[in-house]
């Protein structure tokens, strides 16, 4: 193993739920801008915009929509969006159509710019102390979300980020191991469930500070569980939420 | 601006396509392992799967489909998969159903989870001093591709990932300014051409490395052209090669 600052940071990566009650200064902003912005672009079409969340309303009705308490409580909240309008706009000042601005092709290249982004800027910010969390939770009522950031057609906010000086010290969460999700040439098919017993023990060891009171259960056991269920739930939506904007239409 | 090693690195970031013709350290591909095994995850799912590419003969091919002549010459390539087959497998062994598996909220978690680890993995190698160019280009024949790497129902290649000892200095690509991509509360949806001469102008005098001899178009120009007209594309086949797959079925 290779060590430096940058991978040291990364090997120990704890997601940060709990943050302390200031917000960013204005360097970590500019930081963070500046990060964001050198992020690889597909065919350079710049597909990524981000919005800062510091109305404390906004905040709290993304609150609701997450379920989750620690959104948009202390620390910084960004929406990461996918953003095909802009170069729609430009499409058409300069007298061209949409051309392929609503096939699935061009809404992954969007995607896949402003993923890239979050984790450059999670990088960034575990680079400088501060800790986040990824929130793919503000999806989880997709039309809601649509209406609340008010986006024109062409977008879609795909990731939260909230950032901020740690308030908590979480254990490491395990992942699975190498040969599992590694592999030469040829994707390996054959899994058995019996070789993820040893993983499975690890996982029941580890604490989660969401629920600081009991051991989690074993990875094989989430996986089979009402997490992946059929179920009742507003992420379902997100396809036609996606296609309302105009994105993503074959 | 906050500066360090892992900043720093960021805001110079530039895509390297020409390697020395050597192959990753042993202590170098593992550290990438390691990186990517400890990228944030939605729900814990752990989607992420990793193919690394060290057939000669696959690596041809694949250059083949990418049309890159660059892809599969020097360097390390590695192939980034949204992987719910894992999940299925278990769930199966488990004695549940697919469950939410088939649903596009699933299959949009995993492309996050294999997005976030190809940012992390190109962080790390440039924190290591080497370079790194990110594929969207192995999608340029979405069937051939899965025909080539013989992957199971439910997972989908993402990303390609080359990676290596740089063995040219490009340009920084100048991006857009902040200002048009970063807002505070509220999406601004006024966009007028004209505000982006400036930026257009710099980017006119960047020279690609990959056409050395001429100067780029402006950024505007770029996006009203072929780049994004409707044209005859096999990436048009994106969202059925997914469907084929099982994925993103509603």
């Amino acid at each position: 193993m290779i060590k430096n600052q940058t991978v040291n940071k990364q090997i120990q990566h704890r997601t940060i739920r709990a943050f302390k009650d200031h917000n960013l200064t204005a360097d970590e902003l500019e930081t963070i801008k500046q990060v964001a912005k050198h992020t690889s672009t597909s065919m350079f079409t710049q597909q990524c915009s981000i919005l800062h969340i510091t109305s404390e309303s906004k905040r709290d009705r993304i609150r609701q929509i997450t379920g989750q308490s620690y959104v948009g409580a202390n620390g910084d909240l960004f929406i990461f969006i996918a953003d095909l309008y802009r170069n729609q706009q430009i499409r058409h000042q300069l007298g061209k159509n949409d051309g392929r601005l609503h096939k699935t092709d061009m809404f992954m290249q969007a995607v896949q710019d402003t993923v890239l982004s979050v984790q450059n800027v999670v990088n960034a910010v575990e680079s400088m102390g501060l800790g986040a969390v990824i929130l793919g939770s503000i999806n989880n009522d997709p039309f809601k979300l649509l209406e609340e950031l008010k986006l024109p057609k062409l977008t879609y906010p795909i990731l939260g980020l909230q950032v901020g000086e740690p308030n908590q010290k979480p254990q490491m969460k395990p992942r699975l191991p190498s040969e599992f999700t590694f592999f030469e040439n040829t994707y390996k098919q054959d899994i058995d469930v019996k070789r993820l017993h040893d993983y499975d023990q690890i996982v029941q060891t580890y604490y989660d500070l969401r629920d600081a009171n009991r051991r989690i259960d074993s990875f094989t056991n989430q996986m089979a569980s009402q997490k992946l269920d059929l179920r009742e739930t507003k992420r379902d939506r997100l396809l036609s939420a996606i296609r309302s904007q105009g994105l993503c239409l074959e």
